[in-house]
């Protein structure tokens, strides 16, 4: 077991990293009401340890899937919390995968314009990056993330306790994730490539995931609101990723990162930015985790949806953050015409290797 | 002209204050796009003005008054922005008065996580209180200000300017939260009780504007999340004044303060707190603006729905602030049953004094 600390300016956050956290820290959470916020899936798994850990507490079980990221059930969520009678020394506990904490945190955020919450993320995806750091939205017609806010979790619990019942499916998109931060962090990448073998088994997650959390808290402590440029690194691969979920929304987010880090590859590696044997050890790292990378059809009209994306400044400009060397990242930033033709020719690149 | 600052822990917020401010200082709003959110009543008498000073900006328009206040209008006003194209560098201008502005500042707050707002207020009542200090939100199911964020505005603009179409019952309105800020402030409880026969005149209120916003000013820079006591006393006869206005809905929020304030007095001469001719003094301050105080019929039952306040930290213990003596105010708890038998005592002897 061990502490993670973002001593971010709006607050601290607290993260309990490890075997045997959910035991020790969940029992000790206190409140004047305790409003428990999960999801259909997690609840079938786990309601008797819940009802045994918050004693009392008061249920919302909302329906797993992206597709809860919406306006309706954050209100129902809010709702629930009138009823429920919470008041500003009350604790929200999200326990749950990255949906559940995005829209538990926004609703925290938001009642009595911020209660206290505790994020107990189930999901590697969570564990490694959604619970940590205070990002919390929702989705509004079809914009991904647009509505929300930055609120950041008193406490975060990270315990591997829940990765035993998760799909594999699940662990390929947290997967994702850390294939991200091994573009980010040197030391997370040498693990990556001496594991490559092992990457789905239950120990590497439980060993790499405080590697990833450090290095998330690291870049939340010195730019928790996002505008100083560190936290866009976070966002590597995100772009065409992003764009591909809401065009294509047949895969998980976290195979759509590691699909869209592969695709801004190759945008990197015509534009010089990156050296192709570099690629071409990060792309072997993609493929161990996504297995093949699909040639979508119709991938430059579904690249234009990243002119909605957060980090452009204008829309009519994309910013792409792309592994240049190891560890070691870069921005491009570039007009979404150029953007979209060099999607489109990755697409057709693909289905040729394919052929 | 001079300028407030508000140097609070989540950002600096810089209040332009005094006449000629809004020609001098709304021109130079610059953003990646401007959306202006108004009313249907400021719209209807400054369309030109907005156009003339916002060349090129979408502008937003909700109906007038506190029913507006509602996650639907919310949602309108973030689909509009969605349409825009609004991305993190552009700028919402709120201009109207308490709900353009608590509304625009959660949808500012909320949009791609927190995109650049300017409240430029209309009304006294906005001017004086609400404008400044970054409290956003909306109500729901019936309960006040329940979602809501906090959100500082980068620049506040406070113009007389607006003042001179505003009704008298808004005028009211406002010199209900000025009379608040005299049981706050001893020098702007002097200056209402020496300018008792023109308080409703237009100087006064360009007078007396800056002082109030100073003396909030003060307190959110000290204590902007409202968790260390210093805000809390802002909320001087808000308990009681938000109960009224919840149950009866018929008159305007700076009257239901005063209102509550009044009852409220009763309350704590009773328990000893506040001596009876400080009370009356304040009483008679109380009485300039609003006329006969109403002796509600129902006030004790009224007076429940003070427990969903967020003042207090269980709902069986209600919390008041009340003047204690020139400039001081004091915070009284007490259990919500005898709080209500107390107001509904002060309905009774009303009741008596009128007939």
């Amino acid at each position: 077991m061990q502490d993670i600390v973002i001593d971010a300016p709006s607050m601290r956050s607290v993260i309990h990293c490890g075997s045997g956290t959910f035991a020790r820290y969940a029992p000790l959470i206190q409140g004047n009401g305790i409003f428990v916020i999960t999801d259909s899936n997690v609840h079938r798994l786990y309601s008797d340890l819940i009802e045994n850990t918050f004693a009392g507490a008061t249920v919302h079980v909302i329906k797993a899937g992206e597709a809860s990221k919406n306006y309706n059930v954050l209100l129902g969520i809010l709702r629930g919390m009138i009823s429920a009678g919470l008041t500003r020394s009350s604790v929200v506990v999200a326990l749950g995968g990255g949906v559940v904490g995005d829209i538990a945190g926004l609703a925290a955020a938001l009642y009595m314009r911020g209660i206290k919450i505790v994020q107990i993320p189930t999901t590697l995806l969570s564990q490694v990056d959604s619970s940590v750091g205070g990002k919390t939205a929702i989705d509004l017609d079809g914009v991904k993330n647009i509505v929300g806010a930055f609120y950041q979790p008193e406490e975060v619990i990270v315990d591997p306790l829940f990765l035993a019942t998760l799909p594999r499916r699940e662990l390929r998109c947290g997967l994702g994730e850390v294939v991200k931060y091994g573009g980010l962090d040197a030391g997370i990448y040498d693990s990556l490539v001496k594991n490559s073998d092992r990457l789905f088994s239950e120990e590497f997650a439980e060993e790499i995931t405080p590697a990833c959390i450090r290095h998330k808290a690291k870049v939340v402590t010195c730019d928790e609101r996002d505008v100083g440029g560190a936290r866009k690194t976070l966002n590597l691969g995100h772009t065409t990723g992003h764009a591909f979920e809401l065009y294509y929304k047949r895969r998980s987010h976290g195979e759509y990162v590691l699909i869209g880090t592969y695709y801004e590859l190759y945008i990197a590696c015509k534009l010089g930015v990156t050296d192709a044997s570099f690629a071409d050890d990060f792309r072997a790292l993609i493929k161990k985790v996504t297995g093949r990378i699909p040639s979508f059809g119709d991938a430059a009209n579904a690249a234009l949806v990243a002119k909605y994306d957060k980090k452009n400044k204008v829309q009519s400009q994309i910013s792409l953050i792309v592994p240049k060397e190891r560890g070691v990242c870069e921005e491009i930033v570039l007009p979404i015409e150029q953007y979209a033709a060099l999607i489109g020719e990755c697409a057709a690149y693909l289905k040729g290797e394919k052929a």
